[in-house]
């Protein structure tokens, strides 16, 4: 396979490009991801070069995150077309390893949090986080970046990471990348291939209720009634909700039932069809 | 308090003393433990600084890897003449972090382990493994070493870290230091002035019988008769066995019931009144 931006498949390889740039006194950036590149993940890697002299991603479908029925198998993957962005980005190098370079035989190791890792995606995956962290360890500790870059479309799992990074103490910046939207205001996911036209079009629908449910907090209405409203305006709009809620924005804890006196996000998850959408928006307090 | 030696007790500190030796290209060999030093600790130093320019030891008595009601409280502290050992043995630096420093408010991450992490110290101490796996994680990135070195009178430990550091991809050499003993075989531990002066008596039993469990495979004999006979020692010996047994040396999986055919370990607890003492011997397969 020719790529057209250097590429390691193995360890070993992704080490010595790293350490040929450590030695010339450069600061790595790194931008995990599943693959199946959009607009979203370009602008982690802009916003890794911005910060980094040299920018490593990779592309690595995690089995370890998928649990047995989920999309796995179906998940898109399209190495050549993601590498062809990377180049075009800027990005350094891509790390595409293998499954067997992850986990090999005799792999024994699990990390798992509590504190912003329980409930909201927990509940509907249960070791989405396990899966997630153990990953991103390992990958932190092959690419042993300066910072690395996370979108805040999927904002627990950016808690969860900042988490992981601080309790292991790795020397690491995480930073959360902004969430980019199609013009009508859906978050890009690689997920959102799976829509049919119809279901593409009732998608919107969930930026709208997240935006209205964070200005009403913003506004200074009671969070027990604002979260309510977006609730059934969720249950109007999608074939099951899995949670529409507002939570401190550091800890995810849940926020008492009265206006938001600190900062604090929205977050929701719904479906569409077998499609599992989620997004976020930030609060800020009212005055 | 005044010590004899270079001393760290925040993370900051210790990295800081760690990027200037890092900066003069000074290689790193680590040891950690959990103080009451005694010889079998310095006997590990003396391997780090053999390998390793500058040597760091810790002395953390880790919270996470004691159960209710094991000697967390009782364990011995004795930091003071700890720090004179390590300035004796030529130690560099020592990091002794408070509790608050290693698990500050919101430490939500645990590491766990099946494979080397299953039974035998595991079925006495169902959570010790994931204590010590993730406090050595921590340990391991905060002092980024070129080596680090374990006592292979824990030798599940051992197994366990360097399983955890291949799986997490620590870029670090996880080294085993041979058992060091008493005069009549009594392996070095921390826990020995648990014994009454009877009890340490009868404690040197264990080692006499690892060493004739581990001869009677050498020689042949069948893994099943070799650790009945052990077993049937113990218990006339000791207040309680734990367990006797003989394993594969690299995974500690079980044995057949035949003569050794591979290279594998005995390995037992006991208990003495209400200490609990542990040892090991290597087996070399018969020819």
């Amino acid at each position: 396979m020719s790529l057209p931006l250097p590429s390691a498949h193995a360890v070993r390889d992704l080490r010595a490009a790293i350490a040929a740039w450590r030695a010339d006194g450069l600061t790595i950036g790194f931008v995990p991801t599943m693959g199946a590149l959009h607009a979203g993940h370009i602008a982690l890697v802009d916003q890794a070069l911005a910060r980094c002299d040299r920018v490593v991603a990779s592309v690595f479908v995690n089995p370890a995150q998928f649990a047995p029925g989920e999309d796995f198998d179906a998940y898109p993957r399209t190495l050549d077309a993601d590498a062809a962005k990377l180049a075009g980005a800027g990005c350094h190098l891509l790390y595409a390893p293998s499954a067997r370079e992850m986990y090999p035989d005799g792999f024994a190791t699990t990390i798992s949090l509590s504190g912003p890792a329980e409930g909201l995606e927990s509940a509907a995956r249960p070791h989405f986080f396990s899966g997630v962290a153990t990953v991103v360890a390992k990958l932190l500790n092959q690419v042993r970046p300066d910072a690395a870059v996370f979108g805040e479309k999927d904002y627990q799992q950016y808690l969860v990471i900042r988490r992981l990074a601080a309790d292991l103490d790795l020397p690491v910046a995480i930073e959360a990348g902004p969430t980019v939207r199609e013009a009508d205001g859906l978050a890009l996911s690689s997920r959102n291939v799976y829509l049919s036209p119809e279901d593409r079009r009732r998608a919107a629908r969930l930026n709208v209720i997240l935006a209205d449910f964070a200005r009403a907090l913003a506004a200074g209405r009671l969070a027990d009634e604002a979260e309510a409203d977006a609730l059934e305006a969720a249950r109007a709009s999608f074939d099951g909700v899995d949670y529409m809620t507002a939570r401190c924005a550091d800890t995810l804890a849940p926020l008492g039932p009265g206006a938001v006196d600190r900062p604090a996000r929205v977050l929701g998850a719904v479906r569409l069809g077998s499609t599992r959408l989620i997004d976020n928006r930030a609060v800020s307090p009212a005055g």
